[in-house]
């Protein structure tokens, strides 16, 4: 796409899982794995793949770690993910507004 | 996914592209093809495979003209498809602003 409002829409984040999980990650800092699952009703496989979208683009950290004897994924935002995920959020903003000027007259 | 604030967004309208599309057929009521393609940077046959999801999900009519001995493609978008991305606009709002509130400390 040429340069325009639209270029902030980081197809990384854009995706409607993937901003799902990262806005998630913003309200709660840190989600088990069967959270997201449950909160976006994604199949295991489908929340996996998505996750390791995020964390090859830098944006989230994946830990893995045990709850008793039961392994526990755990992810939390990072640095980047956050500015990426505020900037991606301007983007949108900038869209509404657009969308909702009176039409032109043409 | 489950029942929650993410399923105001309509994946018809959301995809980058599409968003671009109404987007702009919401400002300017009316668009050639030509007009979208240079606006959105997109190629001749990526567009109009968009254009074909829209037109299909009726979310916009599409209508071939003569400019002379032009060929003349014009897009605009149905009443359907205003009221679809109003909803889609109020989704992201919510995200927005789900976004926006304080972490949650846990």
């Amino acid at each position: 796409m040429n340069e325009n409002i639209f270029d902030a829409i980081d197809e990384t984040i854009h995706a409607k899982a993937r901003l799902g999980i990262m806005s998630l990650l913003t309200v709660h800092q840190q989600c088990d794995f069967g959270f997201l699952r449950n909160e976006l009703g994604l199949t295991e496989g489908n929340l996996g793949s998505h996750i390791r979208v995020l964390e090859q683009a830098g944006y989230i950290d994946v830990a893995k770690t045990f709850a008793g004897k039961r392994p526990r994924t755990t992810c939390s935002a990072t640095q980047l993910g956050r500015s990426m995920f505020q900037r991606y959020i301007e983007g949108l903003e900038k869209i509404i507004r657009m969308a909702q000027l009176p039409p032109k007259q043409e």
